[in-house]
């Protein structure tokens, strides 16, 4: 009625109505929730914690640095390879441009690709601290890959089997082993995602999916971390696994271009840089895993996970993916939002008005 | 790469998602879900009807007019009264403005009021049809005003009551008593609800939450139907349940303006008729209860609601509200489609673009 009416940005509305209603942490449980319990969560795409929730696991039990020699005594594994921990990561290259780096891989002996970790962590201090080796496969690697190790966990997460119909269990179960160098970059899965922390502590910071304007996602092209060709050769060396590694990569773009990917490049750790107009709407949720604690991560949820080691110099995780359900109204609008965000980018309509 | 980049619209491109990703017709069950089961399709936001589920209710047994009137003999219901079955419907005004029309209510004794919906049902082919009657007070009418007809139906609706954690039970059970002139026009509430069909049917037409665009929600001010204070004593008349009345009824807009209601004024069964651009992208689904069936409707799905009668020529069905989540992505997502509509269609930003 007086002077020009409140112009409201649809897009702060939303994140703001949101954080309104919805709780401002990660609910903790003590115990495991039944199928219907945990389908609430689904239903409101909400993470919680249950704390303790695999503290009687072998693995929690057993998987020391020795018991994980033992059991993969002879065999090789795959081995992320970064100059800075950043598998997977928006990526400065060297001409300037804006990368999305994927890993150097290669077969390490699972005895000295430890080795390395161990001693890298407990150098941390030390410079030049050397590349960042993490195994971190997900490709269903804790049924393959590591077999000998999966009779230590639990072939699925029973509620979470029962309660999403899931009855041929989790699509992936994944390993992660690495030390505190290693961080995930802010992403998201189409998967409902059950994290178990074996050992070492991991540190989530969370957003929902409605968040996607604050992430200030680009569209980064692939480029390839390369070892170079002289060197590559680390299942015959012995002296590959000494730390500070000194061998070269290099980041590669490749030489027909491949599509470009939409990824995150604001970091909620570091809220003043790559931020968008939304960003400092964003309510990020954190939650850190201590050995036994189980995380679930809700399908489409952006997280950045960060990690510290076991007294011994590692950081082990597991975790289940079970198929997100894309019927319903989380999918499409959550894709909704993207194309709206996105024209809005392009248009320079209104940038930031009603914030 | 050729010529100009298709520009999406973001909405077209919501509801064309949506559609593809989900069924096209309501899911049929013939046993009750389990509380699980019943999270699944909340979850989804998606309806479906159970055939029989309430076959075997004493309601569905016993409710036929005799029995009914017995069981309220001497009182008095409250009663909707509209000229074209047009409750809480968007009504032309004789001064041209589209308003949204609010029943004249009054209270009739029970047996004159069934003995005019049975009329009038009778012969409904006959011209003029006079004033629509329907018993339709949503305001938990069932365990109050009709309170001695409670103990035939459930108190709840036990998978609905565990799934959700409604451990006192839904907000309203509503009782609705009418013939096939009453038509409840599309809309929408924020409660999950259970429909369970008694005697006679009811077709409902469904469109899901993110379909906002394309009801042409309009912000109508409401009116009031009044019958004229000389003929409003019904319940100590005896001439007031022939059939047909010729009593007036006005439609009076409030001397105090009220704040307008958003209603959606587009009919999907007339669908030509105040259409939007986006009207033509949705697929409403259709089901029609039998006598026993019981509905699944879920929060925030527009619905539309047309009946038919028994062989005694009425309709009766009863519904229970359960409070809906707030939390999660459902509401404010679906209030962001609604702001990112308004600012389309305000803005003229590209108006049925892509379509």
């Amino acid at each position: 009625m007086h002077g020009e009416p409140e112009v409201v940005d649809p897009i702060a509305e939303l994140i703001t109505n949101y954080n309104e209603l919805n709780p401002a942490a990660v609910e903790e449980l003590y115990e495991e929730p039944s199928p219907l319990e945990f389908m609430r969560f689904v239903t409101r795409n909400t993470p919680f914690v249950v704390r303790g929730a695999a503290a009687d696991w072998e693995a929690t039990r057993k998987w020391n640095v020795g018991f994980i020699k033992d059991s993969l005594r002879g065999e090789t594994v795959n081995v992320a390879v970064t100059p800075q921990g950043n598998a997977d990561s928006p990526t400065r290259h060297n001409d300037g441009t804006l990368v999305f780096a994927k890993p150097w891989e290669e077969q390490q002996p699972i005895d000295k690709f430890l080795d390395y970790v161990i001693a890298q962590e407990r150098a941390a201090l030390a410079k030049p601290a050397g590349e960042v080796r993490y195994a971190q496969t997900q490709n269903d690697n804790l049924r393959h890959e590591y077999a000998t190790l999966f009779k230590d966990v639990q072939r699925d997460v029973p509620f979470a089997r029962i309660a999403l119909g899931a009855a041929s269990g989790p699509d992936a179960i994944n390993l992660w082993i690495g030390n505190s160098r290693s961080v995930t970059a802010l992403h998201r899965d189409n998967y409902e995602n059950l994290y178990v922390q074996v050992a070492g502590r991991k540190r989530f910071v969370l957003l929902p999916p409605h968040c996607q304007p604050c992430v200030n996602e680009q569209l980064l092209p692939p480029a390839d971390y390369v070892r170079s060709s002289s060197s590559s050769s680390m299942t015959q060396t012995t002296t590959a696994d000494r730390y500070p590694s000194l061998l070269g990569l290099e980041l590669v773009k490749p030489e027909e271009a491949e599509e470009a990917v939409p990824f995150p490049t604001w970091d909620p750790d570091l809220p003043d840089q790559n931020s968008t107009a939304y960003s400092g709407l964003a309510e990020p949720l954190r939650v850190t895993l201590e050995p036994g604690d189980m995380l679930y991560l809700p399908c489409m949820w952006y997280h950045k996970v960060s990690q510290s080691c076991s007294a011994e110099g590692i950081c082990v995780a597991v975790n289940y993916w079970y198929d997100m359900d894309f019927r319903g109204p989380l999918y499409p609008l959550s894709m909704f939002i993207r194309s709206v965000n996105s024209q809005k980018r392009c248009g320079r309509q209104n940038p930031g008005h009603g914030i």
